[in-house]
C-alpha cells in the first residue's frame, strides 16, 4: 500500500473499547461530511476534486509550467499561507535537496510570504542577470503581503521586459470572478487559473494553486493528481476499521480528550521539512478555535535527537508522535569499510546508510514508547509524486474528520483576521479609523496601558 | 541598550507579588551558578567564557577562516546538535538570505546532522568541481551521524587531492587531550581547536565549535565576542529588578507554575528562524527532564500567522510568545505608490516596508494579547554580530537560572542515549548483545509485541 497508518505503537496507550465507542461517531462526522450537513459545508470542494478537477484547467497548467521554464531562469512564486505551503512542500519533498543550484533546473523561489525588506532585497539581488517569472497566488489581490510583493515584482518585470513582454511571464491564480486580482488580470491579459469558491487556502494544493510551481519545479503533477485519486476512493468510506485516514483522526480525538496537548510530528528525512509545515497549518488553522484543537509541532530525526530528543524522552508528558516515514529509501549509500576504524563504526560496514537511519527510527520509537510517547505511523512506501498526492488526502480527510469530531467547523479561521485589524488601524487605513483611536489610547505612555514601563521593585 | 527585555504585555497576566515572591529563589538560582554549587557544575565554563575564552586559540580560528576562504569555494560544517545549531543561526541571521548563491562568498554547508543518504548523495553532487575544506566538530569523533558524514567526506578529500593535501583541508574541533577524532588528528596533523571540557554542546556558540563556521562564512567573530561580553557585565548580578536575562527566565518559571505548557519563540525576519532552532535545543534539552519543562516551539510571522495564526489567537490556552524583535532593520525598502491602486494598498505608499512589518508586529502582539496570550518582547537594536553575541548570552544565562529554578539539572541531557541504545543494539554493534536479545523478542510478530500487527474491529 503506498500510504499506510500503523497504530501498532499507541496500543499500551489506548484500549480497544475506547476505539469502538467512537466509531459510530466517526460514521457520523463522514456522513456530515460527505452530505454537507455539517459546519463548514461550503468549503468541501476538495472532497471529489481529485476526480472532479478540471482536466483542461490541468493541461493549460502543464502548457504554462513548460512556457515558464522556456522563458525564464527563475519563477517567484508569490503567495502566503495556502497559497505556497503546499508547493514548497511537495518541491522540497520530491526535488533535488539544492534545487535551485542544480544546473538546468528552472529555479523557484517564494515571495510575498513575508514583510521583511531584507528577504526580499536580498531575493532581488539574487536575481540581477536572471531571467524572471511570477506566479501570483491570492483569492483577492488585497492581502498585504503577497500584494507588497507583487507591486514590486511587477514594477521590476515591466522595467526589464517592458509592459508588452512582462504580461506573458506573469501569472495569476486568483477568484474565478471577482477580487483585484482577477480584475487586474483581466485587464491585463493575464494567463489565469482558479482558486476554487468551495475550496480553502489550507486545502488547496491539488489545484492550480499548488500544482503549477510544482511543475515548473518539474515534478509530474499527473502522478499526483492519480495519488489523490487513489486516496480518494481509498478513504471514502464511513468504516474505522477499514478506513485509515479515519482510524488517525481517531486516535487523534482519542489523544487530546486524554489530555494530550500537543501532536509532534516526525520525519526522518530533510526533505520533509517543509512537509510538516504544510501539516501544521492544515491541523492547526482547522481545529485551533474555541480554545480548543491539539498544538502542531515538528521536529525532524536524527537532526533534532540532539537537540528536541531529551525533551521528547524526559519532558513534560503533554504530547504523542506521529511520525511520517519512508519505506523505501530515494537513494542510498554503501557505508565503507575503514581499516583504522577510529571512530569505531566498523560494525556497519556493509550496510547502506537508509538502513542505519530506520534502526535509528525503530529504536526512537521504541524508546519514545518507553518514554510514555505514543508513536503513530504513517508510511509512504516510497517518497514519489503519486504517494506524495495520495498523502495529502489522506492528511486532508483525517484533518476534516478530526476537527468535526472536536466540534469545531473545520473549514473556517475567524481568529486570523484579529492581528490584521489592529495592522490596518495602526497604519492608518481608511475606515478603521475608531479602531486606531482606541489602540491609540491603549498605547498612550500614561493610563492603563500595556506597554507602560513597569518596573520590578 | 542592544539587547533588552521588555515584559508589559505579560502585566495583566502576573501579579507584581508574584514577582517579589520569585526574586529571593533568583537570587538563589544566581549563588548557586556563581558559587558553582547547583546541579551541573562541572559545566559552567561558559560563564565566563566572554572574558576567559582562549585569546592565541581565537586568533588561529580567524586565520583558519582566512584560509579555508582562501584554499576552498565551500566549506562542510560536519557536526550535530551544539556543533551546528549555534553556527548556522549566526550566520542565517547575520548573512546574505541566499548566501551559498551569492558569487564571491565562501559556501557553507552542513552535513552530519542526519542519516539521510538522499542529503548527503545531493550534497556530493553539488560539491563536484567545487574546491572544499571541511570543518568536523564532535567532542567524541564517535557521535553516528557526524562520524558517517566525516568517513565519507575525509575519502573524498583524500581521494581528490590526495593524502597530503587533504590534510590541509581539514579542521577539527573537538576534546582538548582524548577521544578518538583528538587522536586521528594528532595522528595525520589536522589543525584542532578545542571544545571545552566544563561547556556543553548547547552553551559551546561562542567557542571554536561555532566561530570558525562564521569566521568562514565572513562574519566578525570579534564583535561576537564583545556583544558576549557587554551580556557578561550585563547580566552578573543577583537582582531580579535590574537583570533583564534573569526576568525572562523568572517570566518563564511563573508561567510554567500557572499552567502554561508551550513558550511560542516568534521572530518577524526569515533569517532568524534558525536561531530559533537553536534556543529550542538551549531550553529543550536544559530543561525537558524529569518530566518536566516548558514545551518549545517556534513560529516566523508574519509568514506563519497566515497558517498557525488561527490557533495562536483562539486555539487551546496552553502557551505563552517570546518575540525577539529587531528595532532598526539591516535593509529597507519604500513602498511605492501604484496610480491604479487596484490591490487597494495605497495607504502604504511613502512608508517603508520595515514599518509594516512593526505595526503588525504591533497588531498582533495586542490582538495575541486580547486572546488571552502573554507576549514578552526581547529587542534587538539590530541585527548584528554584536547583538547576537549579546542576545546568545542572555539566553544562556536565562535558561541556567530557569532550569535551576525548575529543580531541574540544566547541564545534562541524559534522556538523549534511549534512542542510540536501541539502535545500536538493532544495528547489531558489540556490547549491545543483551538490549538486542530484549528488542528482538519485543519485536517479534507473536505475543505481546508492540509491533504486533492488530485491526480495529
Amino acid at each position: 500500500m503506498p500510504v499506510s497508518f500503523d497504530f501498532t505503537n499507541v496500543l499500551s496507550f489506548i484500549t480497544n473499547s475506547e476505539f469502538e465507542n467512537i466509531s459510530e461517531f466517526v460514521k457520523q462526522a463522514h456522513n456530515q461530511l460527505h452530505q454537507q450537513t455539517g459546519p463548514g459545508s461550503d468549503y468541501l470542494g476538495w472532497i471529489d476534486w481529485p476526480i472532479n478537477y478540471d482536466k483542461e484547467e490541468f493541461l493549460q497548467v502543464k502548457l504554462a509550467a513548460e512556457r515558464i521554464q522556456q522563458q525564464s531562469d527563475a519563477l517567484i512564486v508569490i503567495g502566503i499561507g495556502g497559497s505556497y505551503l503546499g508547493s514548497k512542500a511537495a518541491i522540497e519533498a520530491l526535488s533535488h535537496t539544492f534545487h535551485n543550484q542544480v544546473k538546468g533546473n528552472t529555479e523557484v523561489y517564494f515571495a510575498g510570504h513575508n514583510i521583511s525588506p531584507t528577504y526580499i532585497t536580498h531575493l532581488l539581488q539574487l536575481l540581477e542577470g536572471k531571467d524572471i517569472s511570477i506566479n501570483v497566488i491570492s483569492k483577492s489581490g488585497t492581502t498585504t503581503e503577497p500584494a507588497l510583493a507583487f507591486r514590486i515584482f511587477r514594477t521590476l518585470l515591466e522595467k526589464k521586459y517592458g509592459k508588452e513582454e512582462a504580461r506573458n511571464r506573469i501569472y495569476v491564480t486568483t477568484d474565478r470572478s471577482k477580487g483585484a486580482l482577477r480584475n487586474l488580470a483581466v485587464e491585463e491579459g493575464y494567463e489565469t487559473f482558479v482558486i476554487p469558491d468551495n475550496i480553502g487556502g489550507r486545502y488547496s494544493v491539488l489545484t492550480p494553486v499548488g500544482l503549477l510551481p510544482m511543475a515548473v519545479a518539474g515534478l509530474n503533477i499527473d502522478q499526483v493528481m492519480q495519488g489523490a485519486k487513489a486516496a480518494y476512493h481509498k478513504y471514502n468510506n464511513p468504516v474505522l476499521a477499514t478506513n485509515e485516514s479515519y482510524q488517525y483522526a481517531a486516535v487523534r480525538n482519542i489523544f487530546y480528550n486524554k489530555g494530550k496537548s500537543i501532536e509532534l510530528f516526525v520525519s526522518y528525512e530533510p526533505g520533509l521539512l517543509s512537509t510538516a509545515e504544510w501539516w501544521k497549518q492544515l491541523f492547526g488553522e482547522s481545529e485551533g478555535k474555541d480554545e480548543k484543537g491539539l498544538f502542531p509541532a515538528s521536529v525532524n530525526f536524527s537532526t533534532d535527537l540532539h537537540s528536541m530528543g531529551q525533551y521528547v524522552q524526559e519532558g513534560h508528558r503533554l504530547f504523542f508522535e506521529t511520525v511520517l516515514q519512508v519505506k523505501k529509501p530515494s537513494l542510498d549509500l554503501v557505508i565503507q569499510e575503514d581499516p583504522a576504524n577510529i571512530d569505531g563504526l566498523n560494525f556497519l560496514a556493509g550496510k547502506t546508510m537508509d538502513e542505519v537511519n530506520k534502526k535509528a527510527a525503530l529504536g526512537t520509537s521504541l524508546a519514545h514508547v518507553d518514554g510514555g510517547v505514543p508513536n503513530l505511523v504513517i508510511e509512504l512506501d516510497e517518497l514519489n509524486e503519486f504517494t506524495f498526492g495520495e498523502m495529502i488526502y489522506f492528511f486532508e480527510k483525517a484533518c476534516a474528520i478530526s476537527g468535526t469530531l472536536l466540534g469545531v467547523n473545520p473549514f473556517d479561521q475567524p481568529g486570523v483576521e484579529a492581528y490584521k485589524t489592529n495592522m490596518f488601524a495602526l497604519l492608518g487605513k481608511e475606515g478603521f479609523e475608531k479602531e486606531r483611536e482606541k489602540l491609540e489610547n491603549r498605547l498612550l505612555p500614561s493610563g492603563n496601558s500595556q506597554n507602560d514601563e513597569v518596573k520590578i521593585q
